[in-house]
């Protein structure tokens, strides 16, 4: 293994496929520094978790960018006019869901590149996974490569050569693989945050709650987060604990 | 000539090159909406005017988004620790100037995405230029050819086939043609501000004054700004006033 590069930027949302892109930075680069953005979410604790997880990881500098987000408002995130779907497992789609937030990607990505810019990183990580959330263009392959040439051509650095590498290590794995690779890496999982509700527990019936126990039920491990109500296929009892950090 | 397209974006800074695209799509598109940045300029005199030139040709609405401008603290048009260079026209290089804000075009044109993808618009003009901004590398065309591709991958209208077109109409074209190609469509130049500095008058010495004078010089009209002070190889009183509106 050679030398660890230098400076890394993560796109920090707070969620278990942020989370594992941060450990993986961290092992990867010698100084990570990590963005998140409140864009008018319902509620702001997967901001709290980006916060902890930072904290935790020893991350450099924890950047949250305040984003306008009168741009979002067809977003059942944002929009407190539209409910949070809840539905089952099964029904989650390939197609584009309501809680869809408009280039939300390209947007936090450009403003990693002027962070890049900023502070001479050489790459930026996002934890964009295109298997469980295949029904967020932005999350995909070929939007992660678009974006590459993008930061090659309008960028300081990338005109000068200085590639800012956009890295997307978890696009092709799945929810299950993703908590595996969180567990060996010893990431801190229990900080994390995904439930679209910002209640006191998780509520285990929104898409991100119901991919999150499928990916931990995959993993064979225990979800440390409580939950609100549990769907029947989820048994905290038949899987194992978290390792202790 | 056939029907006029259903609703453009266009992003209106409030100069000359984004006055004359606004013109431009105004001509070519049934509904105009308009999007302006404040983004910690040290003035708001653009904005002004961006909202001038939007009621003045009837755009159907201009969105105003104010940005963190945390990360564009590099740039001497944000930071207030940093002078706007002041120099000769013939000392305006090809080298990234100080006012370079990282990634401003990236974001800009992110947010434009983000509002095409909520209104239904089937393209976005920007007015960027490279022939005499060629040192800012986000008004390149390879970086317009690059964002396209990022449209067409990273939102609900690209890949549900609805392509978003990125547009830069003046990218190939001198501060003079612009000039012409303005007056030619009745252009609201005289509702322009260019000048980095917020006074007055504009100041008639910071690269943004004196490409726009050089522009005017080039296209034969007289600049309708009052100027702080003039270059010596501008000279009023051998231009034409512009044609009255």
């Amino acid at each position: 293994m050679g030398e660890k590069e230098d400076r890394a930027i993560v796109l920090l949302s707070g969620g278990i496929d942020s989370c594992v892109t941060a450990s993986i930075a961290k092992k990867e680069y010698r100084e990570v520094f990590s963005l998140s953005f409140f864009y008018g979410q319902k509620h702001s604790r997967e901001i709290e978790s980006a916060k902890k997880i930072s904290k935790w990881l020893h991350l450099r500098e924890h950047r949250i960018i305040e984003l306008d987000a009168s741009l979002f408002s067809s977003s059942s995130l944002v929009s407190r006019n539209k409910e949070i779907p809840k539905r089952e497992l099964e029904e989650i789609s390939r197609d584009i869901p309501s809680t869809y937030v408009p280039a939300r990607n390209v947007i936090f990505l450009s403003y990693a590149l002027a962070y890049a810019d900023l502070i001479g990183a050489s790459s930026i990580l996002i934890g964009a996974n295109a298997v469980d959330y295949s029904g967020y263009p932005d999350c995909r392959p070929d939007f992660i490569e678009a974006f590459q040439r993008v930061a090659d051509t309008g960028t300081k650095s990338g005109i000068e050569g200085r590639k800012i590498k956009i890295e997307a290590p978890l696009i092709s794995m799945t929810k299950g693989q993703i908590i595996r690779k969180g567990i060996e890496l010893r990431s801190p999982l229990h900080l994390t945050w995904s439930c679209y509700e910002g209640k006191e527990k998780a509520c285990g019936r929104c898409d991100s709650c119901l991919l999150r126990l499928k990916g931990f039920k995959e993993a064979g491990y225990a979800d440390p987060l409580e939950y609100e109500t549990l769907p029947p296929w989820y048994r905290k009892e038949d899987l194992m604990g978290l390792p202790v950090f």
